[in-house]
């Protein structure tokens, strides 16, 4: 292929755009700065004598996680901007522009954990929005449109069995009936109180579809994508839908002595069966659809009884919800036969349904082009974690910045993402803020 | 085949012994007051409410064992006998015989029970030893040898996972130092002293090789051969040996969306493939073998995240210590095949080994005789279940009879014997007791 004058007008004119030359040079978020903080906020949550590198257990509401809340809120004061707690729990704080009319472009993640989890995974897309906000300050740069940042409360959902609460109630799929569900002997309700919001009044948290301009999201990869192929820019496709379905396989608990083989109803063995069809019929299919079973209990588990039942969690996830609904056909097919083979009842439920939520194309061309403007490379993925951007696409056009995640590890005090990649992640944040916010 | 002169001696003769003509009478246990016995110690560990076919949690060393055990004593003073607790909390009582210089014939069983157990297991060779001293002391017949009978404490281990434990102290298998261990927040030595025991004195509960004549235990089958083939009496040939493997599988927990399937290391799926495999090497032999995976725990277990850890314990029992060996050998090579193929590692390690304990040849022979003179029906068969008889093995000739179990269920509140089985089963026991005392 011969070298164009349309190609030859992008390049040289791509890279004149980047120049100092072209327009006044962009502003670059303080690296240093956003590293102290990370390594600040590491410590609430932190194991008892640990380091950086033991990870943190900030469960929603527990006494760390509102430790956690509070250090955040100082650093945003640090930023110049007034935090406030809306009704829902999330920490909100707004910067005006110059037509405080228009919607704002809205940014941010959220800072609870998984238990035994890591210091990157939604600590870093909070902590790069507040300094988005201290380098425009200090550039002395003013938007037309108002910015508004965000910590959304509970997104990992490890209490109540609940997550994304806070965007969710902010995209309006949250009323006071649902905070009734008890937890560690604590009321959801009265978690949402410790944090600061007003259940009764968690309508008022809510957002208006059509009144953000867009929501951003840095967040870290979770995956191996982005470092398998050296590229430190990923650009979010969107969501994929998540599938569970609760499983219940009834077979016959009796003495592991006396019980002849061909007589047993062993719950297990059907569970085990099981667990093997959902892993090879995901694997059979082309695509990057994945499925798990991650939980499963067996009753009355001890080494001398036939085991008499399992319960168990089938997750599936991709892109396309038809495909996933298409591999739990399968499944369920297969579970018919595995009870009849085994002598056994197996039940599958669907126990929930996540649709996807796609990155509108505008907002992945505005991150793609805030990359190029730092001479950064990106490549298109989905995401295979849920994140609270998902609920905001809801309510406006939405995308997520993605930076590499060391071997694909998350969730796990094992979680790392270079400091270099974090401030690049939270530069090409501030610049596709600035581009919406024009 | 013709009816030779050796099969009409043998129905014949077979029929005199057991007729009035032949021999005085044999006497026969009071089956309605051993039924009003077992249905009298089903109310200690019932659950709140509920009735006899609800069955019993009457953990050794409960506070339900404790009154059950205070019930069972009554019985035995109400049988003319004076009982003790010895140094291991075993209940022992003694009938004097006309030469007190010989070994005692020694029989019991245990009243203890699983959690949400039945009102056989144990509580009918307990209670069917006091209705045969009841019942020889209403005959006037007394024995040339001493009867002992013994109600053994802790037979089901649940509490401290030490079962056998009372037999085991008789067999001197048991130290001061084995009684360290702590459960529900309770010393093992504090629980036998709760129940009367005096546990830094355990030895002198030992019964030295020889020191008894022969022991007897009557027992339901917790099987289904008996019921099936409508034979009334079960002669043991032995108990099980009985090998047990913790196994460990480790794998690598990460994030069930984002972490692609071919680059997985899940325990679980390791875990299902050995639980298959488990069952398909122990069901392709011939033979009586068993082979369960009845406890199996996820880590972390939750339904997001792919397993990064499973621990299961295969329990492999056969008469033949050498037939499980060679089963745990086939299934620690294909251990290795499954973690090569799921990138995990499997480790695999003995965790307890317990020896087959085969009944005497003439032990099986009195109980045949004995059946005989009351026109019953026998089948030799192993015991699949330990019982406290393979630790009192060690220490005399041992048998034990089975009678049949509805369904072959056991450790259940369904587990379940025909009253006349029961009553059957306690005359065999009886004429047993009095060839042995002769």
């Amino acid at each position: 292929m011969g070298y164009t004058a349309r190609m030859y007008r992008r390049h040289f004119l791509g890279a004149l755009a980047a120049s100092a030359f072209a327009q006044p040079a962009a502003p670059r978020v303080n690296g240093a700065r956003l590293r102290q903080h990370l390594e600040e906020l590491s410590v609430f949550g932190r194991p008892a004598g640990g380091t950086f590198a033991d990870g943190v257990s900030r469960i929603a509401y527990s006494d760390a996680d509102v430790a956690g809340r509070a250090y955040a809120m100082k650093l945003i004061e640090a930023a110049g901007l007034k935090p406030r707690i809306d009704a829902a729990g999330n920490i909100v704080a707004r910067r005006e522009g110059t037509d405080n009319s228009l919607p704002p472009v809205l940014f941010g993640s959220h800072i609870d954990s998984v238990p035994n989890g890591g210091n990157f995974d939604g600590d870093l897309g909070s902590l790069a929005a507040i300094e988005v906000i201290q380098t425009l300050n200090e550039a002395r740069i003013t938007t037309r449109r108002p910015l508004e940042i965000v910590i959304w409360q509970n997104e990992e959902g490890f209490a109540f069995n609940n997550g994304l609460c806070g965007s969710r109630a902010a995209a309006g799929h949250l009323e006071p009936r649902d905070l009734d569900a008890v937890w560690n002997g604590m009321k959801q309700s009265d978690a949402i109180r410790k944090i600061g919001g007003d259940p009764d009044r968690i309508v008022d948290a809510s957002r208006a579809k059509g009144s953000i301009a867009c929501y951003l999201e840095l967040h870290i990869e979770q995956g191996g994508n982005l470092e398998k192929t050296g590229i430190p820019i990923g650009v979010v496709e969107g969501i994929v839908a998540i599938d569970r379905y609760d499983v219940e396989i009834r077979g016959f608990a009796n003495h592991a002595g006396t019980t002849p083989m061909p007589e047993r109803q062993d719950a297990l063995v059907a569970a085990s069966h099981l667990t093997i069809a959902v892993n090879d019929i995901v694997r059979r299919e082309t695509g990057r659809q994945v499925g798990t079973v991650g939980q499963l209990n067996v009753s009355p588990n001890v080494p001398n009884i036939v085991p008499g039942s399992v319960k168990l969690v089938i997750e599936l996830r991709d892109l396309s919800s038809k495909k996933i609904a298409g591999l739990a056909e399968q499944i369920r097919a297969r579970a018919r036969d595995i009870a009849m083979q085994t002598k056994t009842q197996i039940e599958m439920r669907p126990a929930s349904h996540h649709d996807a939520a796609l990155a509108t194309s505008e907002v992945q061309k505005s991150i793609e082009g805030a990359a190029a403007k730092l001479g950064l490379k990106t490549m298109r993925l989905p995401s295979g974690a849920g994140h609270d951007a998902q609920m905001m696409a809801l309510v406006g056009p939405m995308g997520m910045i993605f930076v590499p995640s060391a071997g694909g590890i998350s969730h796990s005090p094992k979680e790392l993402t270079k400091w270099e990649d974090c401030a690049r992640g939270a530069d090409v944040l501030m610049l596709a803020v600035l581009e919406w916010a024009k």
